[in-house]
């Protein structure tokens, strides 16, 4: 999977030689001008690198940071990478309850009715969610995802130091904090279970701690994994194994600053450096699945 | 605290008179037409009921649904709120780590720098946060809102039935996760408390259950509460009595569809009614507070 995370201050395109910079307002002012640029930045790693992935996750962050520009630019990325056959992974970790719920899973997924015609929304493929506030944050996203045949995938332990703030407090009653979200992802995802034998209520795993892997597997025996912070943060594809025991596309493996940075690591073009890196990890990922699932 | 979600099936401003609805491409598409509507929604709204509040609170889900439409609208209605001298909470109920995190504090509160230019920002006062990723989660938000004297407003127990799913999980080592919480939010914000003896670092604290207001209270003396969940919900203000034990400004009491919708309720023009609901809710918070804080 990959990562789309435009850093205003990283981006392969530079806009501010094209009259953006200070200059910039008179395009639009400067969210404008960084929301070209990191629509252009995509566009083109999206090129470089989209051949040898099967998603791209852009990270809804990094666009809100240029307000309506930033959004428009995710629509546009979004459209260019379904042209290229790309599924669209939403990484926005929303959460919320009710009728909010599903207003963010329209916005990201289902897209939904109103007075005014069709409000088309993000319609990505998968999209991610914070389940802290319980059942009732993630249902309504289930729902909706499931009515477009879209899927969800909910946070369950992440691949940062703070995990073990919260996700891995032990709980009066056995297991973690983490386990229980993970049983939560079963149970909402039962009735998504497909021919594949995958559900389309799934998990973010961080690749950087894999020891948790064996065990959310167990609980989650259905569930695909994203698995984030390969690379730059640490984790090793080759560490992944038990996420493919569901079979290879058990596994989500995403990278973002190692494959868009990857010219700064390895030397060369951007472009040509990103496929190569992305090229790397897919094939690590393959050799790793292959092992599991057999001949495939 | 006026909380601002406008359902595109229940606004006030029927824009589909004006042009809109099936015709709605006419002018730029349902989303387009949706997020005009919204934004006259949102203006008549903070006209009328404005003068009774400290603040709105823009839910972000309800903007995000129209896409880069629905976020300019966001921008006026925020803009709006603030000539009109009322604080701004953005109800984002983020979280994420590292550079997202500061991405997304940049977007709703502090701004960032970029080669492009200042990115603005939302610069919303109050942000929402969910802490589920632990300390690494929540600080870059603290940092970002601290430095342009904002603030955060962690989840810390929601007024939702799903609470009881998570946050009210019982730890081995004893209390449960949203105490657990609530001691994070007093670690993050003990750097943060002002003159008034109230942290940048705050709390959202269902009102739906006052019960656990009490405890809370205890274990976050200085936190500002949002409390959401009053009228729609089914929560009542006059339960709310811990909240204030800091101060006045200690709780911040938030309603949404009871204010937007009390013309359905109790009959008259939209604008009157929500400002006589608005004014109701506010009698009965410093009612309330009153006798907390004495003479006040």
């Amino acid at each position: 999977v990959l990562g789309l995370d435009p850093d205003p201050g990283a981006l392969w395109v530079d806009a501010t030689a094209q009259g953006g910079g200070a200059g910039g307002a008179a395009a639009g002012g400067p969210a404008r001008a960084a929301a070209a640029a990191a629509r252009e930045h995509c566009r083109a790693l999206i090129e470089a690198a989209g051949p040898a992935c099967v998603a791209v996750k852009p990270q809804l962050a990094r666009f809100e940071l240029m307000g309506a520009a930033g959004w428009e630019a995710l629509e546009a990325v979004v459209a260019h990478a379904r042209e290229r056959g790309l599924l669209v992974i939403a990484d926005g970790k929303r959460g919320d309850v009710d009728v909010t719920a599903q207003a963010y899973a329209g916005a990201l997924t289902s897209g939904a009715d109103s007075p005014y015609g069709r409000l088309p929304g993000l319609a990505a493929d998968l999209v991610t969610v914070n389940p802290l506030m319980g059942r009732d944050a993630v249902e309504p996203f289930v729902r909706a995802a499931r009515a477009v045949r879209a899927g969800v995938l909910a946070l369950v332990r992440t691949s940062n130091p703070g995990a073990s703030d919260v996700e891995d407090l032990p709980l009066r009653d056995g297991g973690s904090v983490w386990e229980r979200l993970a049983r939560l992802v079963t149970e909402l995802g039962a009735a998504g279970v497909g021919e594949s034998g995958l559900s389309d209520v799934g998990a973010v795993m961080g690749a950087t701690e894999p020891w948790h892997l064996e065990r959310a597997r167990e609980l989650m025996p259905a569930a695909v994994f994203l698995l984030p912070g390969v690379g730059a943060q640490g984790g090793r594809v080759q560490e992944l194994a038990p996420a493919f025991a569901a079979g290879r596309a058990g596994g989500l493996v995403s990278a973002s600053r190692s494959i868009a940075a990857a010219h700064l690591a390895h030397g060369g073009e951007p472009g040509a450096a990103a496929r190569a890196e992305a090229e790397r990890l897919r094939e690590a990922a393959w050799r790793l699945s292959d092992a599991f699932v057999g001949a495939g």
